[in-house]
């Protein structure tokens, strides 16, 4: 059978990722790879999960294993409520990874051609289950302090039909949203009357400063916020939550029960396990101390290392910090370069949904060791100093 | 936030389940329930699955907690492929329970306002799964061997863009298709060029006869087979397989991973560690013999209770009968009745794509004790004939 003559007119939005192709060479065990947005695996607390594996199934098996509620295990829901004021065990959604969040609003939100406003740039991850609905983009620019008021307010009368933000230590650049910003956003979005798709993965993973109030908090009524447990226990559990109004939840449901019934039970009842006892808390910090230190180290070698007309991002939280390179250099082109001096990164323009950021590019420093960081940043430093030197022979 | 203002069109499609409404009224403690199609928790392996769980943590931890590919965790593909002639790991893809993939290959083939042929009745949640990509329907009529075979061209003949199909014991008939039916389905589905969707939750669950082949092994350059531990191990892990031309499961990768990035990487292992060593043989015997013995008492229970104008199926595997009551009858409403002398089943008529089957309900013998299934049988067979009385003087 000639599958694609079969295909739904939306597959063609449905891409293959060049980039995920790319990404399969530096996944060579002598490349030192600061491409992956992988959790350091010793931060997963395995003693715990295994005890508390051992303990549902020795006391609540038949349910752990069994079919469960759409919406996900009621005292896990509550868990994530006590978290959040102002909501309740109905405001709560357990999704099968913050990934089907992004799916499931994407489906009861957007129509073909409808347009999402993302920064410029913004989660790739999310571009590809938008594209899915077959949508079109509207992008905004961003500085240190998150989405620049003129560029959203201009993105905004392009009618765009749901805004897509990740307020705390973004992926792909680390930057955190003021609160001025914040605030800026959620009026904007309700001037606008556009809904707000609040993606948190990184929000727990703040290393210095006062946490500030999510969009939920600043604005319930418009906002979506997706949290998950990926980056603070283990992402091979795929547990995340949306938080919502309870109305359209109602929905959100019925069209989780149409993609997979319900999150797995056993996993949930894991998670609630561990959570419960504020062992939650001591793993958060545990994980926050480590990436602190982490990007510490990061800083340190891209001062030492990189030339001055490169500039970076200087996070306070999350695993990613965002290089941009002189004009004219190409990110993409040198990944093979660097890939010859055995290092690896995500260059940039993938997380751009209309296209640009040619010279820039994500450097994670959540899995590498000390060693590694130290070594990977000198062989970037030169594979960036060689790729300068062609632009200018170019 | 108006949330119905700001709907998709397809929305309107994801419609609320008024059974599922109904079906709450039933999960009261002193009501015997033939209605659900839970699998019995005595028959899962909850020691087993205990070790497993332990021994993936201790040996292999950081990649059982860690993000994990799309198409699955490869052991377990083998493993799967191991069990499908003519297959390599290629041909198939994990799939967080089986109700993904009918949610997956309808987005990748099913336009807005295209059909999609299923049996009439057939699986309520593969309509639910479709609906949400806007589909219309061709119904099929069906005997004790399946599709009758006039009843399908004529429905080939509207130019659907997609057959669905449960050959095995089907939900919610418990019908297996026969062979010469199967090879008339792919011969014809193959003249008229379409793709036929295998959903095989049930074929392990075979209580006689031989075991026949599957439209997969028929033909498999146009059938997408899709295969579950939610019957024969556990559903809570929510785990399936779809098995396919390695051409289209590249595409379906991709939109898998932009659904939930990939399947949870724990329970994957923990399936496969359970899998490897012949247990699996050792389990489904086990499962296969207690539902056999089930449906036994329920066959006796229905020949003893039920009024000699109703008829039902006689499975030779899974978990459900069939029961078609008088012309006139009404499953709905006679649950009411029902309910209030403690016995509940589902009401034929959602199982319908177009409407149809009023006076027919699924029994599940999947859960109930043998002397639940004597007393509820008694008491539904007393509803039964008092639902005839009212109709005749109706």
């Amino acid at each position: 059978m000639n599958w694609t003559e079969h295909f739904a007119s939306r597959v063609s939005y449905i891409k293959p990722s060049t980039i995920r192709e790319i990404l399969k060479l530096t996944q060579k065990s002598d490349i030192i790879s600061f491409a992956g947005g992988l959790p350091a695996p010793y931060l997963f607390p395995v003693e715990r999960l295994k005890e508390a594996s051992v303990k549902v199934l020795d006391e609540q098996g038949s349910q752990a294993l069994q079919y469960g509620t759409t919406e996900g295990y009621t005292p896990l829901r509550e868990w994530v409520s006590s978290r959040i004021p102002g909501t309740t065990v109905d405001h709560v959604q357990i999704v099968s990874g913050s990934q089907q969040g992004l799916d499931l609003i994407a489906k009861l939100l957007l129509n073909p051609g409808d347009r999402v406003l993302v920064t410029a740039p913004t989660y790739m991850g999310a571009l590809r289950a938008f594209d899915a609905y077959e949508v079109d983009y509207v992008m905004v620019d961003v500085d240190d302090k998150g989405m620049i008021p003129v560029s959203l307010e201009q993105a905004l009368k392009e009618n765009p039909k749901m805004i897509y933000a990740i307020p705390n230590f973004d992926n792909p650049t680390g930057i955190c949203m003021s609160l001025e910003r914040r605030q800026m956003l959620v009026n904007l979005a309700a001037k606008y009357n556009v809904p707000i798709y609040e993606d948190d993965p990184y929000g727990e993973l703040r290393f210095e400063g006062d946490t500030l109030p999510s969009l939920y908090n600043l604005a319930p009524d418009i906002v979506i916020y997706a949290g998950t447990f990926s980056k603070i226990v283990v992402p091979g559990f795929r547990l995340g939550w949306l938080v919502a109004d309870p109305e359209l939840l109602t929905v959100v449901a019925r069209a989780k029960q149409a993609a997979d019934l319900h999150t797995a039970t056993f996993v949930q009842m894991i998670a609630y396990e561990i959570s419960k006892d504020g062992f939650m808390d001591e793993q958060i910090d545990r994980v926050r101390a480590y990436y602190k230190n982490q990007r510490g180290l990061m800083l340190k070698a891209l001062e030492k290392n990189f030339p001055e007309d490169c500039h970076w991002t200087r996070p306070k939280g999350g695993m990613f910090l965002w290089v941009t390179l002189p004009k004219g250099s190409n990110s993409l082109e040198m990944l093979t370069e660097a890939v010859k001096h055995k290092v690896a990164y995500v260059p940039g323009e993938p997380f751009y949904a209309k296209g640009g950021g040619e010279n820039t590019f994500r450097l994670s420093y959540s899995i590498a060791t000390p060693e590694q960081i130290d070594e990977g940043m000198e062989n970037l430093g030169k594979v960036i100093r060689e790729h300068s030197k062609i632009e200018e022979l170019v």
